[in-house]
């Protein structure tokens, strides 16, 4: 089965109180099954999740970080990696100056899963279709170099995807197979997206309707201290 | 700029010897430009990367583990994370039990940015085409649960993308930019190819131009020990 991703294209700059189904159902044609990725940034921007900063004072910046995280696990130089209260680890809480009008910050969403619940519902409203809905953002890792997007909540379609009890191709159980499809979507979506070119959501047709089903990205994804071994 | 996403089907089962880009010309009409993405588990096969284990003893695979670990970083029951040979962070130092034959392991690629030249030489002899190619492999993550899959090796495809120097859509220098294409590549691949449907390679069409260059996992992704704060 082909997968096809399709950028959303002349999204215009999203405003606080505007409504993210209502932008993106004026530009694209969606179909049942289609799962649609908005990047965090318009999100917290329709949600209203910004903040006014001091632009020429690094500190000022740098207290938002600190207020938003719960747990800080890594200090260097300006950079803080920490824990938000939805327990994403990622750098600078997600507390974000890119993409943000000069003297504002925006931060994450409340709870994301809900944010995209909101759009997927309103696709729901308008359309009577049913897709999933994921809201990603750009987070680093340990250990290798570079960028991807990630999921930080979904709606309508599974955050990971269990095939324990499986069999691989030599008819034996599979062992490790839990994978977070909602994490490569939106790794998938951020390939059509570019920072730079300024398209805040794309749509992924083609995956596999057993994953879209009801997802969470906090229930399903944020691993619980007790069982990780780096936190 | 759509993005097309083309599950290889019905590959054989690949054995020590076979030539991988000639099982994939015989079963996809490759175009320029295109990236192929093939698991780690056929390459390894193919490159004999295969080693007798006692599969009743559980002692055997991990003493095994633990030979192609360069440091373990955690322990917790069954499971080691460590460091291989090549600077990738782990569980099992990519040592692999599933679809492999009983009593035998799959070790990784000594060289997967190789292995992908190799594959991608090759299809440039027989066809003429330039096109990228990237060795996946499926890993856990700290923080976050479920795998994703990642690259291990690149050629003729960037790993990295610095967009640093680009400007965000309201003209002001974008500061965390480096994006790890390679290993979006390989997530948006893995979602067509599915553990338990046994579909070891996909051909992603459509990919910017511009990341169509010489690239390399282990000089691009890898981070290096002095920068890297969870190692």
């Amino acid at each position: 089965m082909t997968l096809t991703i399709i950028p959303v294209e002349e999204l215009p700059e999203v405003k606080p109180g505007d409504r993210v189904a209502e932008l993106l159902l004026e530009r694209v044609e969606l179909r049942a099954g289609d799962v649609v990725v908005v990047t965090q940034k318009i999100v917290s921007k329709a949600e209203n999740r910004l903040e006014p900063v001091d632009a020429d004072d690094p500190l000022a910046h740098k207290a938002i970080v600190e207020r938003e995280s719960v747990r800080v696990l890594r200090r260097r130089g300006d950079l803080i990696v920490s824990e938000t209260a939805q327990g994403f680890v990622c750098a600078n809480a997600g507390v974000d100056l890119s993409n943000v009008e000069r003297g504002w910050v925006a931060l994450l969403p409340v709870d994301a899963d809900r944010s995209a619940r909101r759009i997927r519902d309103a696709i729901r409203a308008r359309t009577g279709l049913d897709v999933g809905v994921i809201v990603s953002d750009t987070f680093g890792r340990p250990w290798r170099r570079g960028l991807t997007d990630v999921a930080i909540g979904c709606a309508g379609v599974a955050a990971v995807v269990d095939l324990r009890g499986g069999v691989d191709t030599y008819g034996r159980e599979l062992l490790v197979t839990e994978v977070a499809v909602a994490d490569e979507i939106a790794a998938a979506a951020e390939l059509v997206m570019g920072k730079a070119r300024g398209i805040p959501a794309a749509v992924v047709r083609g995956i596999d309707p057993a994953w879209l089903r009801e997802g969470s990205v906090r229930a399903e994804i944020v691993r619980p201290h007790g069982e990780d071994l780096f936190r």
